[in-house]
């Protein structure tokens, strides 16, 4: 596995027109009775077998599968179990397909070192999301590993993410700030991304200016509500690329019915196709 | 253990003269051979074994214990088993000595309900420590929890800190607006703390200016290098109290040898004099 990098996973994948990131916040309530069955309502057995089958099914439209971490450390150590086999079973299935953890980490320099073993050793993900309030100081061990992917929040999705992120510093807003430097201080190695949610198109296409043709990963597609149109115009890099389009409910939960890794698969189809259409 | 409630253990403790709060980093590298030769290695044995002497040793001395998610985490599911047996050990060991999770989450709302009852579900901490960049908004589901501490990353102790923490806004240092902001606005269940590292006693000075007696976690005495005296007098509230000082390498690791446990006692000892001695 010694050979897996991050951004050019990525870039191979978007080569292949796949701009789709499945987010698999695998909520255990949530998940179709039919798998609960199955499996005799096992946590583990469950949610490692539901992932597998929205992985199988859409394997070959996507750019990358994001786990939040939230939603399986809610399940203590089984959470942990079933967040390591779902990457493992990942990168058996779909060996070039970049895992991302999502886990908004950020700690001080050498106790990062403990959440750089955790994501990329025992869970051997490809990239995980980082807090940037610490500096870049402070996540030298996330950036000094050059073939993952450290991929910054930015401009979150949340409806309240204005509260600091849109303080004016120096004349513009916190965001902004983040995201120049980010491009210009931080992205030594080629592994940066940022994190702008579709539910602001204003502040992407801002973002967008100023970081070049960096990967911007881009939460908030269908059940926050984001419009894809208004995302992939303001998303898009020089090259009609560059993002990482998250949708998570609405392609995982998409159906309660036994049908579900096909309607995920449609719904993948149907996010992909539109995105490719207004690139 | 329903009866818990962060503030008011934290208060009683204060009263106590107890402002010393115990970072259980406990690094499986750095675990005195003593410890690790009487549990033939093992891994969760080893730490859980190593918390509770140092808990023993220290429990009528510290007005918290803080384990950092990170150094456990590393070891993945053996890890998070070491971390929740150590706190289930704390409450029965020291039942009126709250914990501090310090784990650094935060992600958009329906999500840090995964990390609410991963920390005081599964984990069963008294109190979490969490970034402010996605807002209020973001952060309900730890802020509705009125019994449990919510430790707000304010001024972070790494040298770093200043990147975004030091720009200014208004006028005024980014980590000033976010220390006012907490305490005026997040504040609303008397369940809000701040984080400022003990290595900027001047910037410590100005957060206490701006919150009233709010408790603010101290960290960075020690092997950071922050010093006791200044910390004290910038630190303290209006009545000598309001501080958690946090100790960890300083305190677990001053001793290698099998007299870690008496060696650690002493330290927190002499931190603990030295802290009632300037306030």
């Amino acid at each position: 596995m010694n050979d897996r990098n991050f951004r050019q996973m990525l870039e191979a994948q978007w080569s292949r027109g796949n701009f789709v990131c499945v987010g698999l916040d695998s909520e255990f309530g949530k998940i179709p009775e039919s798998v609960k069955t199955d499996r005799r309502e096992d946590y583990i057995e469950t949610v490692v077998d539901f992932n597998n089958k929205i992985v199988e099914a859409t394997k070959d439209l996507v750019c990358a599968y994001k786990p939040n971490a939230a939603f399986y450390e809610a399940h203590g150590v089984e959470g942990m179990r079933a967040l390591r086999h779902t990457i493992e079973n990942i990168h058996l299935m779909a060996p070039d397909v970049p895992v991302i953890l999502d886990a908004k980490r950020a700690d001080i320099g050498n106790t990062n070192a403990g959440y750089v073993d955790a994501a990329f050793g025992f869970l051997r993900a490809d990239a995980i999301t980082v807090h940037p309030y610490l500096g870049a100081e402070a996540l030298q061990p996330f950036l000094a590993r050059a073939e993952k992917g450290v991929i910054v929040l930015c401009r979150t999705s949340n409806p309240g993410a204005g509260e600091f992120q849109d303080l004016s510093v120096n004349g513009e807003p916190l965001y902004r700030f983040v995201a120049r430097r980010v491009a210009s201080e931080w992205n030594k190695n080629g592994n940066c991304a940022l994190v702008v949610g579709a539910t602001y198109p204003d502040e992407l296409r801002e973002v967008r200016g100023l970081v070049s043709d960096m990967p911007i990963l881009i939460p908030g597609i269908g059940a926050q509500g984001g419009d894809v149109e208004k995302t992939v115009s303001a998303g898009k890099n020089s090259r009609g690329q560059g993002m990482i389009v998250n949708s998570s409910r609405g392609i995982i939960f998409a159906s309660k019915g036994a049908d579900f890794a096909e309607v995920a698969r449609r719904e993948t189809e149907k996010l992909r196709d539109l995105i490719n259409q207004h690139r």
